[in-house]
């Protein structure tokens, strides 16, 4: 066997432990926040100085420690990038990524739109994601080649649906208001294309394109945290998700990004073409 | 004991019958529906003509076709005014409003924050009013003074939250695609003045107010059966929803309005005057 093969199977291997590994970080990342869910939680703006409103709560934060604290016991080598505290260096080529709560405005309207984002990242690449919305009970894991919700005590495989014409399709963004107007214009000109164009739903969006109801997201100014754990779920469902400017998603260099993820690829290039034009 | 005396104990007696009816209606609306929920499903455009896409679906038609059937079967001089078929007069002073799907674009996007409809009008006013997430399993039920939210097998009463400051609030539409350009300009004047502003959500968004996570919806040209069910919900729960005119809504010589509810009173009329200003 040469050293390469073995070399990758041992990747393989570790992606493998880590995945098992998920199911018991999203159980605790569950019985972190629900307490906070639909209660009195104090929230707090982080960019007070913004027009536009930043809320974290208690349950964010709540929830990014608990998940940490889980990573570091079982595997204090890799990484950590979280939204609300700051980097852990990688020992090892694996650093993971977490949302603790991806649409925290939806959160504390009480919605079931949020989601709980963990993301495993091997060197640079997306390897690993789960998205978890502990109201509806739903868990949505990808990467490996397989994506797959778990909705309470039953499994079922993901694949994006097929949809090559952009006048049938089903667009979502999570708000307008996020987009500066060069990205509105971009924006638009796909929207006025589209059969059904809504708003809302953070990760939700993502979720139900790999699920094959939706079939493009898209979004400006993403951090590595809101889309890095939801790379693998659309990939391995069949899907794709790039950069307005068609690079793949990675973790070097990512500060913020604007986003299109499509179910059906043949959406892509006149997407692209419509967002560069 | 007089006359008066003795109708309206008539009337209480006979609203009180049909809300126990409610359960048996939710039941049958829930049943009609999953099927279709996140499954291929033919859609059909009611509106080709028009700009805005207004799917309609075999889920809407099979769960208002079930409701019509029970609520005949067991009230068979009672009115009906449903979304998708033609209204049945009233031979008694009832009529029955329903909505099977509100929010069919949600709903073939795989969200789960649509809702079924149903609600109970006495001569003109609305008494009862039911929203069902059977994807959640949540049913918000008011009228007569209480409102409640059965998820699963818990009950919980419902109350709107204080909020007196517009600043403070947190306001809710479907799409802003929806308002004319008057309209539009009415509702921007409030959305700049409110701390969070979300889109989507459907009935979803005033369940939510009268749970107490939301301050404000505001929507453009209603019809009876998008609004009039959920207007014990929200009564019940303490708050407040009338037409941009301040109107009550009732069901005489309504087409379609301008809606705007309140979970704390005190917002009214500062909304109001910027909505009329």
């Amino acid at each position: 066997m040469t050293q390469i093969n073995r070399d990758s199977l041992n990747r393989e291997q570790n992606i493998q432990d880590r995945s098992n590994f998920l199911s018991h970080l999203a159980h605790a990342a569950k019985a972190s926040v629900m307490p906070y869910f639909r209660n009195q939680i104090e929230i707090e703006n982080k960019a007070p100085d913004s027009h536009m409103f930043d809320p974290v709560t208690l349950a964010d934060k709540a929830c990014e420690t608990v998940l940490r604290e889980a990573i570091n016991s079982q595997y204090p080598a890799d990484g950590i990038l979280g939204e609300e505290y700051s980097q852990t260096d990688a020992h090892s080529p694996f650093t993971w990524v977490i949302d603790p709560i991806d649409g925290t405005r939806a959160f504390m309207s009480g919605l079931p739109t949020w989601g709980i984002l963990i993301g495993l990242i091997c060197e640079d690449t997306p390897q690993l994601g789960m998205v978890i919305q502990p109201f509806t009970g739903e868990t949505y894991v990808g990467g490996m080649g397989k994506s797959a919700l778990w909705h309470k005590e039953n499994m079922t495989y993901l694949s994006t649906r097929a949809c090559s014409e952009l006048k049938k399709a089903t667009l979502f963004t999570t708000d307008p208001s996020l987009f500066n107007e060069q990205q509105r214009q971009a924006f638009e000109k796909v929207e006025t294309k589209v059969r059904l164009s809504r708003y809302g739903c953070d990760c939700y969006a993502y979720a139900m394109l790999a699920s094959g109801y939706v079939d493009l997201v898209i979004e400006p100014d993403l951090k590595p945290y809101d889309i890095l754990p939801i790379v693998p779920i659309i990939e391995s469902a069949g899907g794709t998700v790039v950069t307005w400017d068609k690079e793949p998603l990675r973790l070097k260099g990512h500060n913020s990004v604007n986003v299109v993820a499509v179910g059906d690829k043949s959406l892509l290039e006149p997407v692209l073409n419509l967002l560069q034009g």
